[in-house]
């Protein structure tokens, strides 16, 4: 009688800690059926047709977040429409990489301080792999914590932080950094258990983060095989197939025109056609109905920032 | 007796020293009569546009030479060029303002070397009076030495040098500066009487340069009161009032496209309109008539260069 006492309690008490382990959607404020979803326009601030399509799409289309990347030449006209529209939900799109062919940017921190960033010409790398391969985790720590910086100079406050082709995800290192750099500034960073299987090296989430911290169920983006396949064919799917959570998909809006051609030329993949191709279909009266029938929840980093990262406690 | 032949020797003498002194384009083996013209397009490197409509009329155009912007974002689409494009006729716009709303760019040189050269957000001042109020003139010549040494690393061999906004020619420190760089590099750099007079400071050139250096005799630009007449009529008085000489025309070529928009938004003068109207005048028919017509002989810097200032001497 007194064993079988000491298992009631015993269940009870595991019931008690698993009903206190909330999804994000719940803690919240959300049934735990919600399907929420960002729909987030990467590379803002790269060129000007990008920042003219993601403002468009943020203002009459169904895009409802995006990120800066600060050592990019058009920076001062985000700098402009985030004092304009201050409730706008940009973060940051940590940039360690500079990839397209004729149009290239450096290090926002001085380059002496930060040699392992920036290849001979003095421009950050093209890719991922030979950044890693170049430059110290505690380099990449200090530019990223320098654009932090920067956009506080030029007014911005972020919502959130990610990173720029995912360099941030290249060695646990660099992981670290991001996260700690996240934490300095108390805003949520993109991140998902999906990271675990991803990356190159073997990590296990949970060692990195509080249980404070908020994951992204499920971060969807395009890859090349979908693009040749038929972008709205591929967000139609991603839409209807959307499950419960917290789902970040990430695009790239920009015109197809004279500068993204050359910004992104010989480089079909994320090119500017697949841009206008993501800024059509997130304009596009489809979108907005495709949401409505799948009852998806908009909704923004600057929530979630909001709700469980600066509650004032 | 002996008195009229010490004149008549006097007079030789002063006939002999005159005839010695020949105009720049007799030193190039021209005839005396001759209207020497360099049709130069500036800011090369700015922008795609810019890029793009300046190498269009250099190649199907009338214009013949140009000058680029190292520390501006396109400078690798230049370096490309000049690549395939080894015998074009490319200086350096020696820049040291960043003048434009929503994109710009700063030093060549690490921040911390050059502060008097960068405003508050770390680019280039906007206008050559806030250059000239804050920085030393020892930091435009590291700048401008800089530029030219970055030329080089991007296999860059210049032609000449001059100065974006004439900001070489804001105080005598820096146009000794100037000066300086070209006799580093044995370049001609653009120089003129006309500056005597229009320079805020007092100054006689002569006692800046050698004999052996080459001035343009006229330096010839419209002005934003020439844009608001009509630049076509403009041009053509420039080219049917032609004088013998070595004339440079400055113009600014690039489409009026959402790039160039964007670039010189709110600033018609100079503006993509200005270029745009710069590149149809100077790719046209007209154009190439009047030449024509007027008897002007396109020359290079290049030529200038190779056949005064590096003769292997």
């Amino acid at each position: 009688m007194k064993r079988n006492m000491i298992f009631l309690l015993l269940f009870f008490a595991c019931i008690q800690v698993f009903s206190q382990i909330k999804t994000v959607q719940e803690r919240l404020g959300y049934p735990k059926e919600t399907k929420l979803l960002i729909i987030h326009g990467d590379d803002v601030g790269v060129a000007h047709s990008e920042n003219e399509a993601t403002f468009k799409a943020m203002q009459s289309g169904m895009v409802n977040s995006g990120s800066i990347m600060i050592p990019c030449p058009w920076l001062s006209e985000v700098a402009d429409y985030c004092k304009k529209n201050p409730k706008t939900d940009l973060g940051l799109h940590l940039t360690l990489t500079s990839e397209w062919k004729f149009y290239k940017w450096g290090s926002v921190t001085e380059a002496s301080k930060v040699p392992g960033l920036l290849n001979a010409d003095g421009f950050l790398y093209s890719s991922v792999d030979s950044l890693v391969r170049s430059a110290k985790p505690s380099e990449a720590e200090e530019e990223m914590r320098n654009q932090v910086k920067r956009s506080l100079h030029f007014g911005i406050d972020p919502t959130h932080f990610d990173t720029h082709m995912g360099s941030a995800f290249a060695s646990l290192e660099f992981l670290k950094a991001y996260i700690k750099i996240g934490k300095e500034f108390n805003v949520p960073v993109l991140l998902s258990r999906q990271l675990e299987a991803f990356t190159p090296f073997r990590f296990n989430l949970d060692s990195l983060i509080t249980p404070s911290d908020v994951l992204v169920d499920k971060i969807i983006t395009a890859n090349p095989e979908d693009f040749k396949k038929g972008m709205p064919q591929y967000y139609r799917t991603v839409l209807k197939t959307l499950e419960p959570g917290l789902n970040c998909l990430l695009i790239h809006l920009a015109y197809d025109n004279d500068e993204m051609k050359a910004v992104t030329v010989d480089h079909p993949d994320w090119g500017s056609g697949w841009r206008q191709q993501d800024f059509n279909f997130f304009t596009s009266s489809e979108c907005r109905e495709l949401l409505k029938q799948n009852n998806i929840k908009l909704i923004t980093w600057r929530e979630i920032r909001d709700k469980l990262y600066r509650t004032g406690k």
